[in-house]
């Protein structure tokens, strides 16, 4: 873990409009749920390393000091991305396939990027975009994606 | 690390209108950066168990098979929050204190939840939403939260 000074990071959590349909899109990600999730109210998964909370968007935006604002349209980048890393282009696919199942809508099949990385896309029921990359230039190492 | 069959959380991406100013904001909170780090193009802070990716917006919404959207108005919730739990209602106040000196725009300042969690909220200069949180439910061992 990191010493500096603010700590690491704990807990991303995305704002939803219908928890029980997020619950069940994550769910089909093997990711297990934290006993102290509260239904109809907060959900966590535990990533492993960190965890992901799902929570109504209102009261997310409220809990900031923010207002909600309004849906994004269809295909329009919501400005953060969360990256699965995985070993192989193999591993890629098969991630996409999960996703796919789950409801996902992919935002970019599988492909080779121009620096080097195998990747796809796709966005949650909310419009939270996920990439799903094989990078051989970031080597796994028990478990965690090391960026040299 | 978790097993689940698509892996888990790599790095979290920010799309940013300006990366040298995202570069300064975020290296006040003394996170190490990637020697990967490409000036002017992309970089990664390494936040310990995962890593934080600085992109320009336009760039990131390409990559993912999105179009960029509007800038978000002030005062608008970007629909995720990125939490760092602390261990203690001073370190809260501490890592406030940084964010602050850093320029970030405090949306919350600290306060009590009716839900017993010690907390405050900012923006970082292109809205991105991070939460400070001391939850005495939630401990923190060997520098990972853990949600019960």
């Amino acid at each position: 873990m990191t010493d500096a000074p603010v700590g690491s990071l704990s807990i991303i959590t995305l704002g939803v409009a219908d928890l029980d349909r997020s619950i069940a899109f994550y769910s089909a990600f093997g990711w297990p749920q934290a006993a102290s999730s509260v239904p109809g109210v907060i959900t966590w998964f535990d990533l492993g390393t960190v965890w992901l909370g799902l929570y109504p968007t209102t009261d997310l935006a409220a809990d900031s000091g923010l207002r909600p604002g309004a849906a994004r349209p269809p295909g329009e980048f919501s400005g953060v991305t969360l990256a699965i890393n995985l070993g192989s282009r193999d591993a890629v696919g098969a991630a996409l396939d999960t996703a796919r199942a789950a409801g996902a809508h992919v935002t970019l099949d599988v492909a080779d990027t121009d620096y080097g990385v195998y990747h796809a896309c796709f966005t949650d029921p909310d419009g939270h975009v996920w990439e799903l990359a094989y990078n051989p230039g970031f080597p796994i190492v028990d478990g965690r994606t090391v960026i040299p």
